[in-house]
């Protein structure tokens, strides 16, 4: 019996880059955050501090920067991608990789004479992200979304819930329905227009939220699944996690006033939070894609 | 001599409501976090602990739910106002009021049927504020805009300063500049078309970011802020904070590459900072206006 | 081939609570963040609406605050594994929890009269936490630790690195090492002193990382892995995330300075990441305890 | 009539350094992060983009790290002094300074052998403040603390507030009372021993907090306030922001269980917010000293 190394990863998270296209005065932005992180034998320095098979996480970064400039930067996944493949392959001590990176939207300024040619401002706070989990030859990518922020004022109903102990919850037909959805789902393969695919599961997920008409976050969040899974068989499985973002109705009957679902109160904590995986039952699994992945997303 | 008690307010801070207007099935939804604070005669509390002259905190709160209930909810500045109009008058021990909302931006989903009745996506992390600072009959209007985000890729150059001790900084005719806009505007007075003049106020600061070719950040700054008040005659100052958000070129050369701006580093810390108020050199001064506004917004 | 249900959880998120022991005039206060979450058979609220299974996340919540009060708090491993049983075993539909608790820690008062007995001031911004996996009968409790900031002025150092494409790092045998450390740690049964484990755990961490001579955080990281599992057989594994956040040597030579480890820049992004996991070998497994564990911890 | 450049200034903010004192094997760390500011005549640099006034914000940042090297670092205060007197003074076009310092705590870590000499835990997330306010040769010291957070069990009372419209409020004789503290206190002069001083006065807000029996926050901040300057002839007044960090008492009857004072719901959002400056009425004022503080502070 002994104490012993189990499964480890290692790399730079949190590299900020921006990178321009000036191929044309109509510049291009992308504006990411990319974490780079290397699996295989680097039991050495965790025994002994014998550093000769550790890549450092500093180059790591600086290969960040060097792969965007001699290979551009297309999307999310072809990148993420990229720099796996720098890593797996060359160095016999890194079997794995796993590299994962958000992106953050930037609108053009709109002026008199139309969309600016250099001049951004940013978008919504949502951010898609893209993970390559890279296990010698097997690839896998998983994109998602973090931080869509919806809100339907109406069509959302909850009742039928049992009186367990300590239920006091009173049943209705008409509530906001509030989430912040974060979801994630992986291809089967590689080979996939990353920014067609993204922009329509993006879009479907949003016309599901809006037009479900709701018994339950539950059903709603099956729905933009099982229509993402639909739309798509380039996708194997989708993962979302969807907080229930309370709004409650404020009572104001002790001052005579009535409140026909006009007036809420947006509560912070505690919310209600589902997380379910819609998959498809011929989908072959790949439960090390996950790896890392916090519960559902 | 002796210890006094100086300055002083208090209130409910953050009061977070959503007003649902569903006077049309097209619904209205207004995402406000609300802060209402009192000033006046509240000594005999501080001294003695008596509260017959404190309007509760909690007062404050069920106000902004209740005024939103019966008259409705139009604009950020109009609700500061009749919050404001609502304390300072009725009661003897309150002399004066300042009020503080911020609002979230929220967009319709759009499905393949158009433009949804009632389903929302969370719009730009940008915050519209309004700040009501009411002084007996005197009221004060200050409007503004946090978290505008905004980067131009190139049109922006920085020169010519001078070589002091510890200057190391190389001289760019051609640089990313960012910047997170926080601006506040004070009207001249509470006669306005709020969301116009808001709408237009923002528009006119994004173009001239856009269009002004920049020489340092402090042009760009006066620029914007000297377009504000040109095209706006109920506008008498503004101020402006604009952190600038550097953007540092990647040195690629120690692996042969060129780096020709185009792959950046954006850094968290530290940043530049430039605050600024630009005035009409006749409008009458206001200078509690601005009491509780940090720095220059 | 259909698109189906794959796992998933719902309840309640971060239902803050302070419970107060009044037992004695020296009140005792206990500040938590408590996550429960149910697994089972909810296929039919996904499927149509149906909550019939439902068990309200609002009741979830009551029923923190209930226990709380019927049965006091004393641990948070203990509060968890009650939370759990609560709910696992008495609804056919639910056939496990999960329960995540945090814990905020508070210090008394020192006045010239001693530790005062009702008044405190919040401590250190680290985190106590607690997971309960409950899976029918069995049970499995991870307690941890987040957001303890570490930082060695010396005895840090890092070189022997290879020098692949990219690598411009310079070897060193002095540097700042700091790091917050989040870990989380196995036991291998329910029958543990909760409070003299965490102590004892807690304390044999930091001493470990005091007391290394590192040559990578690697090397800190195993080592303190290592002592926890030697010195606590009732722990089966032990997980690690150490952030590498760079404290890096201002360099004053261009005015003519030295700095012999003495001005360093904090640095916010990127930071090296290293995570692992530390085992006893002839534990066993239990991998489902770690899901929704976000990586290593 | 035209529009004009109002008042200015521009810097670096959040230099984020680390010093270590390695005079002997006992280290001695100190943690800031600063913001440096000048203040004078560039208005050319406004108006039309000439920099030749403009000490760059980069030489503003080298400048920290430099002086940090060539003086040391005793105290935020002593180091904002010395910074602002830099600038202020050799360069005519600087008029005034304007200089911010938080500083992070942290201590020694204990182990078997006791207090380790180079191995250090992040203490509290409170925060020591400095702002240093030079205007030519008058300077100005103003020192504080932020988010010294703070809680009462019991000894705290709220009633005997007005029934005005909207009130709901059920008046109490015994309240969990928590604030987080933030306070910048105001000294007469700069020959002041300024870790002495900061010690006992942050002392001396505790005690009071704990001792007063509180019939209102306003009450126990005032309290703190007076004590302050009671103590402390050196200080001419202090400005303190106290939310009102409210603990709600779980109501659980509708399940037969009484709540005497002991579960606790610690709500986020809203919160009272009580501001209030503590004075010596014969203390010369100095308005400008507190030029960019928000509000109170």
């Amino acid at each position: 019996m002994g104490i012993v190394l189990g499964p480890n990863q290692y790399g730079k998270a949190e590299v900020r880059m921006v990178h321009v296209d000036r191929s044309t005065p109509v510049h291009v932005i992308t504006d990411v955050n990319v974490t780079s992180q290397l699996i295989g034998d680097f039991s050495s320095t965790f025994a002994t501090g014998d550093n000769s098979a550790i890549i450092a996480t500093d180059t790591q970064k600086n290969t960040v920067y060097a792969l965007a400039r001699t290979g551009g930067f297309s999307t999310v996944e072809e990148f993420a991608l990229r720099l796996a493949r720098h890593f797996v392959g060359p160095y016999p001590q890194v079997t794995g990789a796993r590299m994962e990176i958000e992106q953050y939207g930037w609108d053009r300024i709109h002026t008199p004479d139309g969309a600016h040619d250099h001049s951004f401002v940013r978008g919504s706070a949502e951010v898609r992200t893209a993970l390559v989990m890279k296990d010698g030859d097997d690839e896998q990518v998983i994109s998602g979304v973090a931080g869509l922020v919806v809100l339907k004022s109406t069509g959302s109903e909850f009742w039928g819930f049992p009186d367990v102990p300590y239920t006091s919850l009173v049943e209705t037909t008409d509530r906001i329905m509030a989430t912040s959805v974060t979801a994630r789902w992986r291809y089967t393969g590689v080979d996939v227009d990353w920014d067609a695919a993204f922009t329509a599961i993006r879009a479907v997920m949003l016309e599901k939220f809006a037009t479900v008409h709701s018994l339950s976050l539950q059903q709603t969040l099956f729905a933009m699944g099982e229509a993402v899974l639909t739309a798509h068989p380039e996708v194997a499985e989708i993962r979302l996690s969807m907080p229930n973002k309370h709004h409650f109705l404020v009572d104001l009957e002790k001052w005579g006033l009535d409140n026909p679902n006009m007036v809420f109160y947006a509560a912070d904590r505690p919310y209600g939070l589902i997380e379910a995986s819609v998959l498809r039952d011929d989908a072959p699994p790949a439960p090390t894609a996950w790896d890392g992945v916090a519960g559902f997303v």
